[in-house]
């Protein structure tokens, strides 16, 4: 950039955001709040002004025309944030600014991008030496603007330059910024989809809890409200919890019933939380509760065959099985027993497929400091996730496992870790009883419910997988490993039903005959 | 194909195959024992002279050198059937062959390619005035040979000069071929996987039955392989069920032991489960019971993570809670009904997302006439899928609803067909008691639960989804819909926890005041 072609000042602003709707426009704000000065732009040049003259006392705000005025107010190395819708703008503003860019140069994109385009766009940019950073950012528009968590990826040097801005805007968790550099290309896309899959379980789970002590427990969502602002002092101590005080204590003001009952049960959803359950088939990992949180909300929105549904489907419940087999204080503390190890077990799903997506996609990725950056700012934050940090080795931002390892000493499952073993080991019983009441009651339970099957299967010492595997060789020859001895088998199903090993050769076995001498 | 290079007859092959690995040789044999003329075709020319030399007493055969000989040796229009690894390799032989061949010829991809591949070639070709055909084909190599269920899709006008064909070779069902032009472009291969995805769902409820009638009712393999027998009599009478018994009697020569209890109890996949999986968290349909079974097999595989879980994680079982709770007789009978239960929403699932899929994807697809194809020759081959088939309205091939529509009087739901409402109904005590038994008990039923809770999701009258459409409104302005009026809304949860709609604009609402002469 040599020619100046407007009076915009040249060199002088730190940042530059493009896509100033109100996720733009906050984090704009927020860099101008700490002290930067930071260069605006949008399509429609009214969305500028307009921000510079509401908000243009808080911070220095240089406002631009076009992507060129842009990059030409920016110093250098120039650092461009774009926040516009995913998918094909996020190209677009990214084939019109790079060839106003030159080498080192730092594009990030702070949306909710899907981390494969962010691997695509990444690989594109490196080419012409251009350093492409996709950032996952949670905590919506008041996050954006007082301190979101922030999931940085891109090239690890890139960090030099930004990492410094981004954690001086983030959340702080006792004096510790929220953000960290998690790994190459996609891993901070990634990193907060996996954040949205496990928001979406969590959010399951307490939506299960509710729906028991309603629909068993007889307690309405006045009286849930004090319930649930009390386990807001246990160990489920969270935003989301807080919130759901809030939402089951609201009136609805045009009819004096409680606001969650004038809402219509259908829970919509914006894509993340089924890119994470797809992910988790892609890399491998069992996130069963994260997938079925997403299904729950699915079928909830099936309007035409649940009114159908109603009308069809017998209930095939006991009138006793309806009310709660214990009393009420009692029964709430078994389902805060089982809402808690089932929310255990979507984090431990989570975490494990990260670790399976670092093999996968060869990222450096730290459970610890992860863990870390959603102590505060993001939608799932926690007092838990500062003991789910401590289970991995705690905070380390200069801790780089090798590519799809963990860091030394990190348990290979979250609930391996002592204390959550022995929370699990002590919630059990209630789990148990808690699901089995569900089940007897017909209230669906599906993460309650799918979070003890895996726990179960993972504890199992034997599961039927190995008849699945005996169907499998039966129908389809597809072989079958034996827990004696190394290599694959085939039975000759549908020959004389001998074994033979992977090269189709008979396996020879000692055949015992009558009368052999060193039989006795 | 002007010029004739070789001295293979020219013109007088009624279809060519090439990829000769044991399903593309039994399916030339099947073509060639039903009287057609089979063009032969490999890489390595050594398979072709092989067949020909070990069964070219069963019919007609061409054996040919290159792809210009196989094409040159069929009549028009030319049918050309692929049999190799899916992906590339299909690639590779579709621009070999597209050269080679004129307006109107067919090639048929009979392996286990994945629908958006068949999509993509399928456009590809129609742009070149050729017809492909993604066929799925199930039945395995005994199928292949002895009459598979086919599934084709791709253009309709081609199922003319094909389909014919594919009928002749495919099992029959009570004098129906198992093969029925299913609709455009990937729409067969897309049957094909869904058809695998009920595959492991049933053989996991399967497992599941198992592993309870083993762990809590003390039944032996041996012992187990009389009661799945006895079952293969009753409305579950199926080739899984058929086969499990088989397998459950196998005793290893070697130990001694049943063979079940030798096999490394780890289940393989082979990817077609997962895409069904994914495929029905993109298009919206909660298939939540076949993605249990998918990440059941993946959960089996995390050895290291099971070795450790079994040492780390507590039981939390009662003694008594592992002994079967009434006599064994009628605890069999009870996991019976279980399994049934369960293994029909799996099917009422996978029925769902292909009704979803036609909407996304604009195929006709009839799911009567879809049921009628996996009555026999494929591996879910079960009395129940003429059932189904009875339920969805019978087989009419020549009853093609308007893309991503249902024919008409199809149920919205295959539970909500009386017979299946019927079963399912007094299936649910039984339902209800064994799953409760399995999480007292310790015992993983991944799907038979999920399979419930999907049951009792439908029938609900309302779901906790409201609460989470609050939550939603709460951290993220999502807005929310109410049950009594049209429009969408959102609380000011921020502000004065007032309502607005839409547009921002408060929502009027009556306020009583005190001494209001028009309350009472």
């Amino acid at each position: 950039m040599t020619e100046q072609t407007t009076t915009v000042p040249v060199g002088a602003a730190d940042i530059g955001v493009t896509g100033l709707a109100v996720m733009g426009a906050n984090l704009a704000r927020n860099f101008a709040r700490h002290g930067y000065t930071v260069a605006l732009h949008n399509r429609s040049r009214a969305r500028t002004d307009q921000l510079v003259a509401e908000h243009g006392d808080e911070g220095a705000f240089v406002a631009t025309e076009t992507l060129a005025e842009l990059v030409q107010s920016l110093a250098v190395p120039r650092r461009v944030l774009i926040m516009v819708k995913a998918g094909a703008p996020v190209d677009a503003v990214i084939d019109q600014l790079v060839p106003l860019l030159d080498e080192g140069d730092i594009v990030i994109d702070a949306g909710n991008s899907h981390y494969e385009d962010t691997r695509r766009r990444e690989a594109a940019l490196a080419e012409k030496g251009l350093h492409f950073v996709g950032v996952g950012v949670s905590g919506g528009e008041e996050g954006a603007l007082h301190g979101p968590a922030i999931m940085p990826g891109g090239p690890e040097k890139s960090y030099e330059a930004l990492g410094p801005m981004l954690e001086k805007i983030s959340a702080q968790f006792e004096g510790e910024p929220c953000c960290a550099w998690v790994g190459t290309d996609g891993a901070g896309h990634y990193v907060k989809m996996v954040h949205n899959g496990i928001e979406y379980a969590d959010m399951q789970v307490i939506g299960e809890a509710y729906d028991l002590l309603r629909r068993v427990g007889g307690l309405e969502p006045a009286e849930q409200a004090e319930v649930f602002t009390a386990w807001n002092q246990t160990d489920l101590a969270s935003y989301l919890i807080e919130i759901t005080a809030e939402v089951l204590a609201q009136v609805d003001a045009a009819t004096g019933r409680p606001l969650v009952d004038v809402i219509v049960d259908e829970a919509g959803q914006k894509g993340t939380g089924r890119w994470t359950a797809i992910s988790g088939l892609d890399v491998g990992s069992p996130v069963a509760a994260i997938a079925e949180s997403v299904f729950a909300r699915s079928l909830s929105s099936q309007r035409a065959v649940r009114e159908v549904a109603r009308e069809t489907l017998a209930a095939g419940v006991d009138e006793e099985a309806q009310r709660a087999p214990q009393d009420t204080d009692t029964f709430v503390e078994d389902v805060r027993q089982a809402l808690f190890a089932s929310k255990l077990v979507a984090y431990a799903q989570g975490m494990d497929m990260l670790a399976a997506a670092a093999e996968e996609y060869g990222w450096s990725l730290d459970l610890g400091t992860i863990a870390s950056l959603w102590r505060d700012g993001c939608i799932i934050r926690a007092d838990l996730l500062d003991v789910i940090m401590q289970a991995f080795g705690g905070r380390d931002t200069s801790r780089h496992p090798a590519p799809g390892t963990r860091a030394p000493g990190q348990p290979l499952n979250l609930l391996f870790a002592p204390e959550f073993a022995q929370a699990i080991a002590e919630a059990l019983p209630a789990w148990r009883r808690v699901v089995g009441t569900a089940v007897a009651a017909g209230v669906p339970v599906p993460v309650f419910s799918s979070a003890l099957a895996y726990y179960d299967g993972l504890r199992a010492d034997r599961l039927p997988a190995a008849l699945v595997q005996g169907q499998r060789d039966y129908f389809g020859a597809h072989t079958y490993l034996r827990v004696d001895r190394e290599g694959s088998f085939h039975t000759l199903w549908s020959g004389d039903r001998t074994e033979v090993d992977g090269e189709g050769v008979p396996v020879v076995m000692p055949q015992p005959t009558e009368g052999d001498p060193t039989q006795d």
